[in-house]
């Protein structure tokens, strides 16, 4: 079903688009930083690092800020919060020596398996997939 | 058509509507910045305070806050900045004389209505309406 929509249909959907990020975002939050001493962005920092890969892969910095959607001072602040707390570790690669790389240490990944299904339950009383 | 949906997809679909949500925002502040000197919090300010009526009724701003998804404080500045630049005006109102209100001036209309195409052209652009 395709029909053209009407500028006030668009800016109608962009409000509700917002409305229902700033919900989620703000019940996340309080969820995870309570339960899990993690924000929003230190959850999804640590899912893409854990899912790099099983043996903690490294992912190159510039890639990972812009997957999290971070500007680079607000993203260079978080990793170090997270380094500090032990969950992430700088890295070096063989191949690549002018980047950056990041990778989750066990504790890291400990933290985020503890606070995954907080984040998914959070997400399914918000009905996160919304009109979908 | 409904159907249990299982956490990853949940979490996929959180994931798509932040990257939806940052790259729709980051279009916005860059256009509506540039060519009118609005962010997209101003722009979505004066937007409900121009549909609030013809008449540049008064909103509360608590009320408005609200619909703008700002904090307190982030909200106070932005009225600040509305308010010097004679885009918005306080207001006061016989009935409830306790809280703060605000309205649209003449000129914060009209500034509204010069960046609603621009808008309204990024919307469209950026497919705001996504998967809908």
């Amino acid at each position: 079903m395709t029909r053209s929509i009407d500028d006030d249909e668009l800016a109608s959907a962009w409000h509700d688009l917002m409305g229902r990020y700033h919900r989620i975002t703000c019940a996340l939050d309080r969820c995870l930083t309570t339960e899990h001493d993690l924000t929003v962005s230190e959850f999804e920092v640590l899912q893409e690092l854990y899912a790099a890969g099983p043996h903690s892969e490294p992912l190159r910095m510039s890639e990972l800020g812009e997957r999290v959607h971070l500007s680079q001072s607000a993203f260079s602040r978080l990793i170090t919060r997270l380094e500090q707390a032990g969950l992430v570790e700088r890295a070096t690669c063989a191949d690549d020596r002018r980047s950056n790389w990041t990778r989750i240490t066990e504790a890291g990944a400990q933290r985020y398996l503890e606070a995954r299904p907080t984040q998914r339950a959070v997400l399914r009383d918000m009905g996160a997939l919304g009109a979908h």
